[in-house]
């Protein structure tokens, strides 16, 4: 590997060794040290331990004035099962962008969810060489940000069900008098959350003695439509059986069953409010305009209805906050959210990307990672959207193994061997799998922003398929294509990648072209997704969905922008269709709404948003030495 | 009120403002120098934050050979659903030692849990002027150990239906092979934690290669038998609605439904082991050894035989870890552990006390708080028990108010005014419920131990009432009994309480009396409990318990201590009856066993494992100011 001229500064070893051997290899500096380096001042943190920080907001205050730096996007192409190692590149471009082209640089990655750590997948802290550290505090609980949004969830369902039950025992003047309770002078007030109500009721009255007969049953008795209820519980575990379950089956509950279930707790919309919100008073806004079903009127209800929707913003007050790590190189790395992909944008915070565009200040750049299958579609809606943030440049991950997949190689399975198309060389595939290569860059190219495609070479890549991969990303319209090896060497790895996309930052701010105007009807943002990033023929909306628009579109939700929920394995609907395909018929199953969060998400097919644990799952090799109480196996 | 003649440290107000407008009136010091003034050195403790800290157990180590300070016990008698000020007391009593009479002191207290906090009950951080502070953070994540506990304990359900749904549809051969698949080199390896079921199975092999086919078959299905479960999943929400659930409803888990539901998670047995365990090769056995329920030869199957106790340990990690955090009066406070008083021992943690006993050193006191109905028994498992410790003293909390209602006072109900014999002077009703203090005092000294009672005095009580308190607990055998004032004065107001415990431990240490040979059979140390702390004629077995006590002798649990699941609101099984009941047929519904914390618990009646939300929860208080980021609300 003489693809780079820089020489390591970790000493890199041949074979890889596995990523926590890796890790723990390293020993992390003070956070404080990475701290100081990037800006911060020590009252713009607070430590949780030694090698993690939460970031206080109050810097991008103290910042405002000053310049943003450059904001890379990585994206990647429609990968196999495996991964094609985006969040490597991520993580190995920062530390060639850092600690070998010193530069200002910053990293914003999604905390993972601790579900797949220990189920099918493992942790998601990059991998070889280039890994946020220690990657076992990024893996596990972190600084508890998911756990937050795991209790800020259930309370609120919580609250739904037992709202329920007891509106449905209670008179409208004992349900009234319970939640107005008159204080030891026989006064009646109300609690502030309870105003955001009387004030979408059209009650403009402050006193509960003033409310007529007519008011107080408006104001106390919700009227949950149970069939309409959206929001489920949520686990930070993959446990398969809480997916559909029938909740209420206590004597004590009196017959009130539903039949509901639980999500993982990455897909709670609580995750995708974390996310897009930009501070504190905006995250109280968004939790507590939720909406969780409607009522039997056919009108929201809303957390805030249910008066939940301060207590939900105290449970994420310290969620708020980017945790500050470091990469093996020390650079530094801002971890923050992480919503679930499948069915929001699945990319880190809009907070963080903020708070790093303004440390690195203009020399500088803040890289970040797109989830899931919005690399294709950029429909997500933020960044760009809200946050008013738009890259300068998008770097495209792809890999010779993932193109001979889309060339027509024989399907790829986790935890089967792979073919030996994938193994020995085979140009003709990949050449034909550029297709899909292709389609990605002329999409980010719609948006109007340079794209670098970085091939991430694994060692059974010859160099004439390399070389076919990086033709055919420069005919495509691609700034640059480099062949970078980040995972067996670091930072040194990813030299010229970094060079690529210094280069492609250095012009004029790109414009940056929106793909729709986000107050055309949803049936035709959906179509213009459809038609200019999937290629598809046309859209065929179920009964369901057809429904769903249609009562969103009643409640004033059809100004909200769209996030599809659609397969990351092909353009398509079909994760078998691979390459590029065009002229099928998108089929819309159902859609729904993240008001809070600020989308709506129609569903293409049958979306998972609970994993399942295999036979043997990654639990199996994780322990702790007691002695040294070290972290052992994860991966 | 001159019962002192300490004056307030504090800028106490009259009336006592809200207990979260105290605490946030007062600013906490930066915790490292609450650590330094303790005596930990700086590598000793992480900071999380500023007025956080988790403290390393290698403190312990390094003090090992330092002799250690009083052991003082906080008790109640038994109380109203309005609670007596137990925490109250010992966060007082420790203020006025530290703060006033100079002493090195340390409080240990539960990490209360979030469900009450923002269901029915409000936050547990103390009150009034004796609290630990920041208060919205004690009640909220802390350091996330109680979320960590969900995640583990959630890790082990899944765990478990998983294994059997597998097990349902995969032969043996395919089970084994997927267990141990084979390399790239065609090798099969066991996991560390394999060789654990290995070894119980009495098979000597570590070449998976090596087993016969009948021991693939033995080692691969764990063949639990499903009506054998007693696993429950965890939350810590209040949530009714899963108390009672079926799940693995949907299509894809193909009908393999189950009856199972949630408890709140500090009931889950890895908040005992939490609580019970010395170091982090002690709580690594514990939580392999588990049993979720047996299979259908009727053994035991553990976390171990499911290949998910290093995993568990991994997430409980730093969950070992106490939490230092301070007092109004910035003396130190351990906040750590908080298992479910009503099916558990109900203290906090042995490694927190351990700790705390070295720290202050042999002129200093560590005050610890027992829960819930362990006040009475004092036959909970710890301490004394595995930690070793036992107590120099025991503090018991009294009032008036709940010797009125002893004596045969109306019903004491939470949410409603108290009857006028509760807020008017009635020494007659004092004095005839000064049998329940007086048996708590017998009880207590029935183990050795001095005790002194603290008479927590409300604004309504009369020095009349307050001097036939004192009186009976002199008589009853108490070294003394002190009128304390903590909540409206801080630590001023419990120096005499302070002084009479430091005479109280100035003898000799008392030998401890064990009520019971812990290696006699099970219903043998059921009664004498019954008999010796409860005054019960004799206990009655209902057919389940009978099974369990069956079961449980030849699974060889029989040795395990005895903590008792009953209501905390009478001597008896019957909260109805008050004072001091004897003559009584103690029932006792069932047994379960938590085999990795290490108890038996006989369930007497029905005990409540999952609280649920009324009309109007407090939550509807509860927002925050997203101006200055403070917490509203809290109580």
């Amino acid at each position: 590997m003489a693809a780079t001229e820089y020489k390591p500064l970790l000493p890199v070893k041949q074979p890889v060794p596995s990523d926590i051997e890796i890790a723990q290899s390293v020993e992390p500096v003070h956070i404080a040290k990475i701290a100081e380096a990037v800006g911060l001042l020590p009252d713009e943190y607070d430590l949780y331990g030694t090698h993690k920080a939460k970031v206080k907001l109050s810097v991008r205050d103290r910042l405002a004035g000053a310049p943003d730096g450059k904001y890379v996007v990585v994206a990647g192409i429609t990968p196999t099962p495996l991964g094609e190692g985006k969040s490597t590149t991520t993580i190995g471009l920062c530390q060639a962008l850092g600690a070998y082209l010193k530069k200002k640089v910053l990293t914003c990655v999604r905390q993972p969810s601790q579900g797949p750590t220990f189920g099918i997948k493992g942790g998601a802290a990059g991998g070889g060489y280039s890994q946020v550290i220690p990657m076992e505090e990024m893996n596990l609980h972190l600084t508890g940000d998911i756990h937050a949004i795991t209790a800020a969830n259930n309370l609120l369902a919580a609250a739904i069900d037992v709202r329920m039950f007891h509106e449905a025992s209670q008179s409208d003047e004992a349900l009234f008098n319970r939640l107005c309770p008159a204080d030891k002078q026989g006064k009646r007030k109300f609690a502030t959350v309870m105003l955001r109500r009387l004030a979408k009721l059209g009650i403009n009255k402050t006193d509960p003695d003033e409310l007529t007969p007519e008011e107080r049953r408006e104001f106390a008795r919700l009227d949950i439509d149970p069939a309409s209820i959206t929001w489920r519980r949520v686990i930070d575990t993959n446990d398969r059986f809480l997916r559909s379950i029938t909740v209420g089956q206590g004597t004590e509950e009196k017959g009130a069953t539903r039949s509901t279930g639980f999500d993982i707790t990455v897909s709670s919309e609580i995750m995708a409010v974390l996310a897009l919100a930009t501070d504190l008073a905006d995250m109280r806004e968004r939790l507590g305009r939720m909406v969780v079903g409607n009522d039997r009127k056919g009108r929201p209800v809303t957390a805030d209805d249910l008066g939940v929707g301060g207590a939900l913003t105290v449970l994420m007050k310290d969620a708020i906050m980017p945790t500050l790590m470091q990469t093996l190189e020390q650079t530094p790395v801002l971890v923050h959210a992480g919503p679930f992909a499948n069915i929001a944008h699945g990319n880190s915070s809009v907070v963080a990307d903020q708070i790093g565009l303004k440390l690195v200040g203009p020399e500088g750049y803040v890289v970040t990672e797109v989830g899931g299958s919005h690399a294709q579609t950029h429909a997500n809606p933020s960044p760009p959207g809200p946050s008013g943030l738009t890259p300068d440049c998008v770097v495209l991950v792809a890999t010779v193994r993932a193109l001979k997949m889309h060339g027509g190689g024989p399907p790829v399975v986790a935890g089967t061997p792979l073919h030996h198309d994938y193994t020995t060389e085979n140009v003709d595939l990949v050449s034909k799998g550029c297709c899909n290569l292709a389609r990605h860059i002329e999409n980010a190219r719609k948006y109007g922003v340079p794209v670098v495609v970085a091939i991430n070479r694994f060692a059974s890549d010859t160099d004439a398929e390399l070389q076919a991969v990086k033709e055919a990303a420069l005919a495509a319209g691609a700034s640059d294509a480099v062949i970078c090896a980040h995972h067996g060497f670091g930072g040194a790895g990813a030299v010229q990648l970094g060079e690529a996309v210094v280069e492609a930052c250095s012009g004029t701010k790109p414009e940056f072209k929106f793909l729709y105007d986000v107050d055309l009807p949803i049936k035709e943002k959906i179509e213009i997704i459809a038609r200019e990033m999937y290629h598809a023929a046309g859209v065929e909306y179920k009964p369901e969905a057809e429904a769903q628009i249609e009562k969103y579109t009643r409640m004033g939700f059809d100004k909200l922008p769209i996030c599809m929920a659609k397969t990351q394995y092909s353009f398509s609907h079909d994760a078998a269709l691979k390459g590029a395909p065009s002229g099928f018929i998108l089929p819309i199953r159902d859609v729904r709404a993240s008001v809070g969060a600020g989308f709506l998400y129609p569903l293409v097919g049958n979306m998972m948003t609970m994993p399942g644990l295999p036979t043997r799952p990654c639990f199996y090799d994780i322990d702790l030495d007691p002695v040294s109480g070290k972290v052992l196996g994860l991966s």
